[in-house]
């Protein structure tokens, strides 16, 4: 056991591309490319550093890895800076060198193909339900009354979309997905399995000691071009819409609280919470297991380290760490300064000493005068 | 894109009150509402201060959103005292207006409304279980051997009811929920999508250096008007029951350890964890991602903000912040310190400099001597 | 409600066991067991300490229920050492005591018996595809073309398996998991409900303010012996693999980033979230709610506290808690120091109001001289 992916000579994709027409594709893209070594090398594979043979292209995700350069099989490499290497290893240099890696990975491999097309038989859509063209509706789906989605959509098994949702073309939703009522989903838009978008918001009326359930009479609108991670879980409001806006990422095992606004081109790493009405701005990060309160603002381009817990509104371009969150330089040398505090307690002890001393000393020839 | 859930005239329910009709309704539940305005107005739907328009009612959750009445276009609000607003604006004074709102919520758009009815025919139903009257069992649902069901049960697409599993009256389950074996399930009760009930505990007993599964030979309980959100995982005890007590209220992608007691009336916000073996009281409400350690017994009418880590038995009525989790003054109190330490470690610095003064010249005036 | 689970005569396992027939069991197995008491007693059933009834065998958990053993009316217990208890309570002294409890457990009740067998004719099997020997294929499961599945493989309702998965023999998966494309399963592998394995990494490259998608052509490898619990989400490589190691368990709610390595023989707690690119070694268990950061290398026996954050490289053999994690020695000593800031301040404050009047006499006996 333990077969982890490896080149494989069998598993060469059919789409080899030069060094040269790699450059050329790259170039009419708008990135500026500087490749030295052999044009002519074919390149059929993407792999890691560690993990690539003969005719792959790699690239360097993170500085700490430049010593694995000199010992890589791959034919080329990616990266934003010339470094040295073995002669034989052609180097693209590009200033966006994620984004080239990007582009060559999609050129090379393309995204996933679904293995099913057209509306299988066992697939349960309403009659009032309308499901545009060229849709590959999978077994056991069920898509429920006045529901609406575009054209091209792919909705693997198990998926259920409730009344009344609406959604734009490209809709894909991996298996076992949940969509409540209502639900508006832009286009382009991905979930991938087992997330819920909709569900009741956190509601209740406590009288009495009894919490009385409060109807979710709202919905939730996922804007264009948004993915959602695995076994997410995204509130419906309470009334109006909990919004994640255009461009926005979710990884897995998020919880969106009812009637929060996510704004467009966040990312929101796995297991992160937000508690219900506060907005998020644009261009947002928050990384994992990061918390955020209710009914706060925060601002655009805002950058949250994991682990830590918002309380208070966020003004723009702030970057913040800790529980409760702080600018991250005043978070750091908070915790250095705890780290200290042995330290300190022993220098107030001397302090403490010293003034005994002179206490003595001044006492003693306060009375010897 | 991005069309939020907003006022329209199509989508007014037929359900229309009068401000006197409501009063009336809230009335005869036992609450006392002083209305000031036009009594006649006629309201057809609530919503929130900012989306709402004429023919809606509105309420003020949160003093922070006063200085928004002025410009609601709604026709009433509930709210629990009288502000100034616009003569225009019927004002209900309720003093539990949280509730009020939550009444006239039900009366005039009710809860959700099932898209589908009756047994489907694709749904397994063994034999040997039995469904009470009344019941709406969608497309591709499971009822394993045994397994004895109540009346009324509305269990969406995609669910699965293990065997020996029971369920009192009016059990309410959306897609693509697993129900383990043996869970005992009361009146009431609803499961949002994709939440596990009853997988196994996490135990094992580590024997040279492997670890062996211990058999989980317990269930889960879920007593009456238990409501549990999406994507949660309840682990079924190794022997006996884990327990989520009468009226508690989960929120999403929460995970309870095996054989862990949650008392009644308890709220839990998303992604709480409590580890097993834990007892928790009644009307205790732990915030987002609070964490519970294993083996502690919890009191009543606990209040756990949000992130916090409980290490320790907790004793009945506190309100506790922080990891680990103290009084939840203690905690603010060190968060503040903390924020201190540079200022105090200058002072101490200080101090310092005014010992060695005072040292240089007690043993100057010494040698002076 | 809130029927708990209770000794009932008519539960009782038809594998009714002495003591003597026990103790010959584990000492078989390779224990030491020292038995007191009657020998001949019939042993049918385990459980708690509390629950237990006549004809039940008990275990000691905890040191801190021995209190508990006085009351207990079960017929037998197995605990590390002997302890004052009733005369008719049979004690078998075990050193290591939870695994004989374990071994007992499945000798008497044995693991999950699955309610049904063959292949479920709803069951989806695309003709690509291969299912070993003793399948038990449930309703609405779906199986996608290529994909290779050993022998006795029992696959609850409502779950996918993408294209070109393999799978060992004993495959055991609970209702509603999805399995992506190209994952690599070993032998006796168990998944329980809704998790996710394979998902796509969260990988985009950020290219004039917008997030464009890398596609994720790696795969996930779960190594044989691996438990996962419900609702985990366990992301594929960008490219190569994210592998979990052999004989690993994870508990539920757990998010595994992209191209991590999980080494052998480790232990999840709920709610664990590890970044991308992360290698863990053996033997290393990892505490509820722990966040583990990306690109970083923990080592071999490693064990983390819960809630706590890990940043850095972490070597063999550690102990660590508190975000950021530390040697837990460090963490607890640190969180005394906070708790006792207001003295050190109220300390400090003292000190200088005594260099205040050291001060003071220096200078008044200064200027006196």
């Amino acid at each position: 056991m333990g077969k982890e992916k490896k080149p494989a000579v069998e598993a060469q994709s059919p789409t080899g591309k030069t060094v040269e027409e790699l450059v050329k594709y790259l170039t009419d893209k708008g990135l500026r490319v500087n490749a030295v070594g052999n044009l002519a090398t074919v390149i059929s594979r993407v792999s890691t550093l560690e993990e690539a043979g003969p005719g792959d292209i790699t690239f360097l995700s993170n500085r700490k890895y430049v010593r694995m350069i000199e010992e890589t099989r791959a034919s080329a490499i990616i990266l934003p800076e010339p470094v040295s290497g073995p002669d034989r290893l052609v180097q693209l240099k590009v200033d966006d060198s994620y984004f080239a890696m990007t582009l060559v990975l999609e050129l090379i491999h393309g995204h996933r193909k679904h293995p099913f097309s057209g509306i299988d038989p066992s697939a349960r859509i309403d009659p009032s339900a309308k499901v545009g063209q060229n849709a590959a509706i999978a077994a056991n789906v069920t898509i429920c009354r006045n529901a609406v989605i575009g054209d091209n959509a792919v909705i693997y098994p198990g998926c259920f979309i409730g009344p009344d949702c609406t959604a734009g073309n490209n809709l894909l939703v991996y298996p076992n997905v949940t969509v409540y009522d209502q639900t508006v989903i832009g286009n382009n838009v991905t979930l991938h399995a087992g997330s819920v978008i909709g569900e009741d918001g956190f509601g209740y009326a406590t009288h009495g000691g009894i919490h009385h359930k409060i109807p979710q009479i709202g919905n939730v609108v996922l804007e264009d071009d948004v993915e959602i991670g695995a076994n997410c879980a995204i509130d419906r409001a309470t009334m109006g819409s909990t919004v994640v806006g255009k461009g926005t990422k979710f990884s897995n095992l998020i919880a969106i609280g009812h009637g929060t606004k996510v704004g467009p081109h966040c990312l929101l790493v796995a297991q992160v919470g937000i508690a219900g009405s506060t907005r998020l701005g644009h261009h947002c990060t928050l990384a994992g297991q990061v918390g955020v309160a209710g009914h706060i603002a925060i601002g655009n381009n805002v950058n949250v380290g994991a682990k830590s817990g918002i309380t208070n509104d966020v003004e723009d371009g702030q970057t913040l760490l800790g529980q409760p969150a702080r600018p991250i330089q005043d978070t750091k040398r908070q915790v250095l300064m705890v780290a200290k505090l042995p330290e300190m307690r022993d220098q107030v002890k001397l302090l403490q000493k010293r003034i005994e001393q002179l206490e003595k000393k001044l006492n003693g020839s306060s009375t010897a005068e």
